[in-house]
């Protein structure tokens, strides 16, 4: 940590900042310049509340050196964090390092035949992860708010039919132990990336947790919210871009795919895109998605629906089932020039 | 709502949205020009999911014409709301119409004694209602996250020994029953703006809540919120703008005071700013709470505290009572010129 | 300047850096903490180029101490500028310090007889300074492009009729020339706020300059482009802040009156503010206009019309002079509890 | 255009907008819902000025049908633009449709040996288009400002030694004459997006123009800034997408390659993407590059240098030479994945 103090700081301030630092253990180095002094803190930083010392008069800055989430970054876990997620049937599939992750399926659980369909066509396509939305976030009160338990049940048996793992939406801690028994994987989606109790719930659960970037949350942010589950026991934590609001309104959000670099130079931990939701458009899916595995992203998750027009939400971003089909083939063509695969659904 | 097509867009399609735009009881109006054919929606909107028609091929928009918010909205309820929250001991303090409401307090209760100290503070600087954290925000889980219940209490007593309502956020459907006991109005935060169970959950109480605007919340989706509230019978909803985010980062967010009168035109709803948290700064404090009197707020929350750099969270921000009892001048000056003035605390 | 090195850096760059310091006569503190070195660079920074620390492999990050800006800095101009502008007859007008600044007039010189009707109201609502656009930046080249030279000679025209000083805008380095003939302050818009040339060129001359904020541009950028105006000899820049862009779209721009008090402390130029740009809906500027003052602005700008639904540009935006008027007693009143006065025409 | 009415407006304001419409030779289509009236106009929507219609009380929004650029859309002109960039020696190169373009070289032609020998390197790598800055947009006016015509004399040279095309930026339009008799290609940089005079200048002269997305552009006012090359009959205008400004600061701008396929739907223009820029650190160059190729982008423009610590700027995007080898190998794979080709130099 680097404390800047303004050119009119008095010297009874240096001392006091000086004993306070040396007082919790830690050394404190003193540059004078011409203008201002600077006071490094070397020893454990995160002894020292960066706030405390900003709120004295006369301190012009504090700079961190180190990050402030630890579980999650690349500095203490140097290789990429490879998961592997247990399909319901027999065998796992991975995520992380060289394996591709291809996630689709509807945006809501419409009801039992839709999923079962989608799901059989998904797979078919090549993705192994099947989503779908029992607890829906809607804008509006009035909207449909999904279908709640009896989607999860829809989800788990199509899973089950086709050996794929399943990952749904929660929205609110009181639906943790329901979501849990029916899926594999919890979704956390971008308006929840800082509903802090919702991440301690379901860190303190064993199964994996893809964590959407909320829509204003920066790099850094996201990250300090992988680390409240990771701080609970739960290490399997996949990152997923979906983009971030900006004045660009074209198209839903921006998607910012240097997200993806970024995020996997800083952490260990594997990174997906979700070209859908940051399109809201689907003529605009493919070449997003393309430009995720280009950009180095783990996976993708991906809306498809069989109608569109007659989808319960987001009908205009869905894939028909034909597009995903062709999309899968050049994305795992992209991949391979990057000496990556998509993981494949194990044969039961 | 009105339809724009494509230029390519086939006649069978125009038939199409027609004859479904019929079915639901609603008429048709076709505008057929050089390029486009146009089709506009007459009677309840609400009827048709827009998505859904944004899902057929050869749709280029759906522009909606009434606002998605109802009982939020200024439409349907043309006067100012004023809201009277009753006091802990006698009286009531009043916001909405003429009336100012003026809240502060300390970032944290941070004990029995400092939360006592800083009430009688800014009791006597002219504030009306008590504000104080019990169950915190943080971005890291490795700081300190309130004092929950205890903290509760003594912010109920201080308030009772100053006849000040209490204001506190909640962050988690599981604690407003607890926090319902203790306190006179809820706070949603920023991070839990579209936390859509949260709302609804205060929603089905009837102590007013105050909303904040989230870090990339529209003022629709802000007014869509509040509407999630007033959908479950509580009609005392307060609007908080605190800062949005954007690319200036001087200062923690970025105060968007043309949200004041913004939401004020379209919606009935009293708004109140936070100069405190969009700064994050205490030097800028003052003129952030002036300007937004003068933009016409209903009122302001500020953060007090009698030694910032002891401070357990966010110091770096807080007023020292005396400073807040000089701003509360200018304030009381500037809402005059608007022919405006703060609520005063009712003596007991 | 510090210079962060990254954990894995070899101590031959820690050498390497130092030497290269002290080459050029500057001092360099090493910090060796846990997991970094932190070097300290004592002397003139601004004699290292921190983009070249930054290209070496094993330095993560640079952070600089001083400003970039020197002559607009309140570092070393401590006290606020004051600035005379002469007035066409007799007199002068002044900004800073105590003094607050109206400039209002048109969007567009139209014609003769509507520049000298407006400036006509405009002075006798108690504005100073007549505005006025003789070349218009247009984002389609198909519109009105504005009067050119002609519309020069009618506001100066208009200007002398009422010993009123004209600002207008100039987009155009061949157009300095020619526009300095005739009118008294120039302004440089939010789209030209980095068109580096056209700085240069009007801080060859010495009549006052009028920068507006770039739409992207943070408030550090802003004062660097003072400073190439500032570099050139010009000491009369006056600050503009006219709206940013943000996702928020319900106003043309999010007007950032947070840039008021930033501004102002970190320069001793003075800072105006344009509400009429930035709301792009007349409804709108007076609640804008008072918040700027009441943030502490020098002064503003404003938009007006005798009939918007006729004018060439920006109708929606233009007050009626008659609300002007109303509006001009709120800002005074508005300043008087900041202890400020707004200037006020010279009689000739 | 539709207009849609406030729900106060009276029936004299309706009659009024329909007769105005009318007299100007366009057809009023009225549509009275329950709450609102709105009309739409039909006919050459080009003749009616919108800010007019929404300067008048009572109207509470004007949506335009029509596109606001016509030459830059993909309406007028449905198949992709091609266009062919003549090499100094023999030969020339394709951009559009099928073709890719590969533009590298330095930031700054520093002097004329390093000119030569990155032309000579990055031609080896495949790049087919020189790029170098004689005249350098600064935020600071006393950093280097470019070599002005000597730096274009070294890459005039260095074009013709390598058969390479060559481009660099304008930024005065006093310097467009100059620059057009050394370079083959004119760069509008991000803050000159809206230099709409130096916009008519390059218009004017028969070389293609690449331009430049602005920090705060929009899709739409990007492709009106094209608009106002091609008003002016050059037709060969390259947008350039280059990462805008958002919240998000772990880059230096956020690269928004959602806008590669949504420009290529809007406009028949071809678009290529500039990574160094938005990325401001060479170690996310690559994934970036890669991406844009796999969205669809035209081609790519890449800062190499051979010792970025000693770069005059920018040196940390800069990537060394070796590295845009091996880069260049993976873009043409992607590249025949969507079974597109970069064009080669031709042999003279």
């Amino acid at each position: 940590m680097i404390v800047i103090l303004k050119p009119e700081a008095p010297e009874a301030l240096v001392k006091d900042i000086v004993s306070h630092i040396e007082s919790i253990g830690l050394q404190a180095h003193l540059s004078r310049g011409q203008f201002r002094t600077i006071i490094g803190v070397v020893g454990e930083e995160e002894k020292i509340n960066p706030e405390q010392l900003k709120s004295l008069t006369g301190v012009e800055q504090v700079v961190p050196i180190m990050k402030p989430y630890k579980l999650a970054s690349r500095e203490f876990h140097k290789e990429d964090s490879v998961f592997e997620i247990p399909c319901p049937i027999s065998g796992s599939v991975k995520i992380g390092g060289p394996h591709c992750l291809a996630i689709a399926g509807p945006c809501a659980a419409e009801d039992e035949e839709m999923v079962h369909q989608l799901a059989r066509e998904v797979v078919a396509a090549g993705a192994t992860v099947l989503r779908g939305g029992a607890y829906k976030p809607r804008t509006s009160p009035y909207t449909f708010q999904g279908h709640g338990e009896e989607a999860l049940k829809w989800l788990r048996d199509a899973g089950k039919a086709n050996n794929m793992p399943v990952i749904t939406e929660v929205m609110d801690t009181r639906h943790v132990q329901v979501i849990e028994q029916y899926t594999d994987i919890f979704q956390i989606g971008a308006r929840n990336m800082q509903n802090f109790n919702l991440l301690f719930e379901v860190g303190k659960t064993r199964k994996p947790v893809v964590l959407k970037r909320g829509l204003a949350g920066s790099i850094s942010e996201w990250l300090m919210s992988a680390e409240y589950v990771l701080s609970q026991g739960n290490r399997r934590v996949i990152l997923c871009e979906r983009g971030i609001k900006t004045f660009e309104t074209s198209l839903r959000y921006t998607l910012d795919l240097s997200a993806v670099p970024v995020a996997k130079s800083l952490s260990h931990l594997p990174v997906i895109v979700d070209p859908s939701h940051a399109a809201g458009d689907r003529q605009y899916v493919p070449a997003l998605a393309r430009a995720a595995i280009a950009a180095g992203a783990d996976g993708f998750m991906i809306e498809c629906h069989d109608c569109p027009s007659k989808a319960m939400c987001d009908g205009p971003q869905a894939l028909l089932p034909d597009t995903f089909t062709h999309l899968m083939k050049d994305l795992t063509n992209i991949a391979s020039v990057l000496g990556r695969k998509f993981s494949t659904t194990p044969k039961p």
